[in-house]
């Protein structure tokens, strides 16, 4: 695999959208040949996962369903879209990964961090990011913001109380002292030095070809 | 739990369906309370993945997703239709479980039975069936039986050789010897020599509660 495969985690309001804006910019003008995306990324069996799992009359689905559909996605994705940029040499910027069904199925919903984490490594066939950027913001701060800049994601989020939350939060803390491969960012910082600082962190990381 | 849980594994043609259909009227006789089912076993979230994983379009798909989607709809077969039966004290026939994908997709597909069996896992809890009755006949006849009886599936199968049911054959062969749970019954023999044996594993194995 010549590419180089790059993660961006963290809670919701953390900036990510913000953060990957500006990393594109960057990598653009650099005419680095890169490839940005998320999950279900657009192909059509994921999509219809995604349908499945979005559901909204779905309220009797298992939280291990769940886990079990978004990995199913997770893997067409990584088949159809990651691997292919990958082999081809890109670098692959990914919006979530493995680490939010972790943090969000694992944590969140209790059914234990170690557990998804196995299963998912049948949906990886145990392939890793190179890099996890992880924004690191308290939930409070988070969805203070979501609260100022997106009022139409205030109702879905009030449905999940702050302490689900807090306990993504604190797994995202947990996973990014355990796996070396995640970098931490201070996202409390202002917009600007949060970016700065993950532009440092990806140039000193990704790997240059002559 | 008080129930008890008993699968029924073979390959095509093995004859599962004439042999459930006398042991439900063998248990509807002796007055057992008892559910007789099969996935995706007709809840909804299970259908709606049953008809991502059956959608003819879908050549491009990953037999790593195909088997997620297959553990996520076990899995809410198993908390809407199996669990409840068993928390209730019911016998839960069930036509194919685990041993199934691990036979066809661990096996057949090339997955790995292993891996296949770790994620299933995580679908089941670690819940395993009290018993497996398993019906071990040669693919070779097997398929003679289904061109002889059900010419509209011959185009299906013929469509994948005999070689890759000889590999799922040899798999189920293979968790036979290494699991106490189950059963074999040689399915060669005819039909009512077959059921005669299923009912004698059953009366020996059913627990009888006063």
């Amino acid at each position: 695999m010549n590419g180089f495969f790059i993660t961006f985690e963290g809670t919701d309001g953390s900036g990510k959208t913000s953060v990957l804006n500006a990393i594109e910019a960057k990598l653009k003008t650099a005419k680095v040949d890169y490839l940005r995306t998320r999950e279900p990324g657009g192909n059509r069996i994921s999509e219809q996962i995604r349908n499945v799992i979005l559901d909204e009359r779905s309220t009797e689905m298992d939280a291990r369903t769940e886990a079990l559909l978004y990995a199913a996605a997770r893997r067409q994705h990584l088949v159809e879209t990651v691997l292919p940029a990958l082999e081809a040499g890109k670098v692959v910027l990914c919006d979530r990964f493995v680490d939010s069904s972790l943090a969000y199925q694992g944590a969140g919903r209790g059914i234990g961090v170690a557990e998804v984490k196995q299963m998912n490594q049948f949906a990886t066939a145990g392939l890793e990011p190179d890099l996890t950027i992880y924004l690191a913001l308290e939930p409070r701060l988070g969805l203070e913001r979501i609260k100022q800049n997106r009022q139409d994601e205030v109702n879905r989020l009030d449905k999940e109380a702050l302490s689900f939350y807090e306990t993504v939060y604190r797994a995202y803390q947990k996973l990014a002292t355990e796996n070396e491969r995640i970098v931490t960012i201070d996202a409390s910082q202002k917009l600007a030095d949060v970016i700065a600082e993950v532009e440092l962190v990806l140039s000193s990381k990704i790997p240059v070809r002559n």
